[in-house]
């Protein structure tokens, strides 16, 4: 029996990994934690029986207490109940699949717990790579990744040595508007950013993949992931989303992963790793899936990848000034207080008005955030 | 420093063998054998220095004794000499690129000694599978596949569980003539037949290629190698050559290796296994290739693989007679003796005179081999 602690639990991440955990009797879910979807909580609440349980909007918490108060669940909220379902002893491994910076503290608590870590919270390497990694390795965790393309990777790395990678191989679908001109996504609307051709996810990772800005920070990822120069990760645009990610070795050799775009399967890989069990789900039929496309990046129209690099390139805390921005410019778009450019443009104003600290604290992290929300506020 | 012997070292596989053993200073070929090219032999003992040389045609022999009598190379000849150079003690790995059922005797000599194999003749494992598995079991050495497609399979095999395979996806690029009716191939010409479109390689391979006789022998060998159902192999046509070969595991993932056709890969990676060293060459360039297409295999127009999954499915002596049969039939094709649709007309006849004999020896393989010859020289 493994114990499961799910950070994010009524997200798309979330609920997937209930299903993974609904389908195999040797899963247990001790803790769960979630930002205000008291509704879906109590649903989880009286199907997985977690003991612990963390809503960390505090009027959600209490609302929720009245609602399963003829359960035994004790019920935490706020930023210390989230690190406290972050670090519940019983919790062999923790998903973190919070959206955003919210992430990095219970992350780390986690490791130092001695939790592994099933990572969907990109924003923790993005803006902590250099904490995390560092502390994951003192702690003898694993971090083990939960998005499509760097499950990928980890699962082509497998059995072979990191020492021999030539290159990270990093697909893309291309998003809703790949092949456009930034003139032709100047009207874009929140509908049409939100219709991934592919992959059915939260709304901020689909608007994510339209910028692009989701593919930047997978680039920022997979360098603190893997252990690869910012050189060696190269974005290959595969509009099917068939092939998940390809590594190449110093042979020459390209070892890829495929398979229909379905998130169940790098969590459920995360959970069990190095085992895989079997999935039921659908499987790819090359027979009708005729071809898979290539196409390089288009960086000139879709910004979020240039930025990404640029911000990468200069490392300490540009990266967190490169998230901050996007999840504030992202979350206004959502509001339709912005439109679909203004996204990319405020991070490019956000990164221009930063002078990055090289190695930053978390607290410098977090105060860096603070500081790029505060900035984009007082103009937008 | 390793010490090598290659069977067949004039051929495609050996020489480029040989490239690879040029590129590294720490490979050091002690044996070599070859059929009858003793200009070649001269050229590789004067630029290789093996100490021990077979050229299995003896007057051919005895040819070259007279050319290389200013040098310290051991000679030797025939059957018995094959064997020698196969257990030549210094040898730590032995190369079997030797074409068609010849390989047999050798390769088990060779296992028998506590040689590691780099497998390149598939005739030893279609023909002798439940004998050479077993037996390197036994001994404990190592079979490395040296096929474009085994060497796939194997690296996608690297670090997982080979109970966790679902199902082995061999590729095949459908040869010169894909999607053509068999009335459209009557009247191919050895011409046609050997332009192969994307890979170089031996003659007799580029004519199984052509029949798909090449994948059905394929699909026997990756049956024995990687111990799994005939069912549970799955031909995918994929006329790039770009993708070697897939595994697809229980939960649905695909691991694939790719890259550019280039023999010389599969040849190091079995020389250096678990290792990957660098090797100049082509790198596949995603933004260039634009696309991989799929398509189903053609067993109706193409009977060489409908066949070799018959002859499998009865098992026993039948890969036999289906391996038999093509190599007599391919070398009276390119004597221009028959046809190329008589090519598996002749197996289908062959077959169809045949009753299995179950687990046979190598000796019962041997006659079985004869038998089919004589049956094909007796008609055609």
């Amino acid at each position: 029996m493994k114990n499961i602690s799910i950070l994010g639990s009524t997200g798309s991440i979330g609920t997937q990994t209930l299903d993974i955990v609904r389908a195999n009797d040797d899963l247990n879910v001790v803790a769960i934690a979630a930002g205000s979807n008291i509704k879906k909580l109590e649903e989880q609440i009286r199907e997985f029986h977690p003991e612990l349980v963390c809503v960390f909007n505090e009027d959600a918490a209490l609302k929720l207490k009245d609602a399963v108060k003829d359960t035994s669940v004790k019920l935490v909220a706020g930023m210390d109940g989230l690190i406290e379902a972050a670090v519940y002893e019983k919790a062999e491994i923790v998903v973190t699949a919070f959206v955003g910076m919210i992430g990095i503290r219970p992350t780390l608590e986690a490791i130092k717990a001695g939790k592994d870590i099933a990572l969907a919270n990109k924003e923790t390497l993005v803006t902590a790579g250099h904490i995390v990694m560092s502390m994951a390795k003192e702690y003898g965790v694993k971090i083990l990744p939960v998005d499509s393309e760097h499950s990928a990777i980890f699962q082509c790395l497998n059995g072979e040595n990191s020492r021999e990678i030539d290159k990270i191989l990093l697909t893309a679908s291309g998003g809703p508007f790949r092949g456009r001109t930034r003139e032709q996504m100047k009207n874009v609307q929140v509908e049409d950013a939100l219709k991934h051709p592919n992959w059915s996810m939260g709304q901020k990772i689909t608007i994510d993949s339209a910028t692009m800005v989701n593919k930047g920070l997978e680039v920022i990822e997979a360098k603190w992931l893997f252990g690869v120069g910012l050189d060696d990760v190269q974005v290959v645009v595969q509009p099917q989303s068939l092939i998940h990610s390809m590594v190449q070795f110093k042979d020459g050799a390209i070892m890829a992963q495929l398979g229909t775009p379905d998130m169940r399967l790098p969590i459920q890989y995360a959970l069990y790793y190095p085992e895989r069990r079997f999935l039921a789900g659908e499987r790819v039929d090359f027979g009708k899936i005729a071809q898979i496309t290539f196409e390089d990046p288009d960086p000139e129209n879709f910004r979020g990848l240039a930025l990404a690099y640029q911000a990468a390139t200069v490392g300490g805390s540009m990266p967190t000034v490169f998230n901050a921005a996007n999840e504030k410019a992202v979350a206004k778009f959502l509001n339709r207080k912005i439109g679909f450019l203004d996204i990319t443009d405020i991070i490019e104003y956000c990164m221009s008005m930063h002078k990055a600290i090289p190695n930053p604290t978390v607290e410098q992290i977090l105060d860096i955030e603070q500081w790029t929300y505060e900035l984009i506020e007082s103009r937008w």
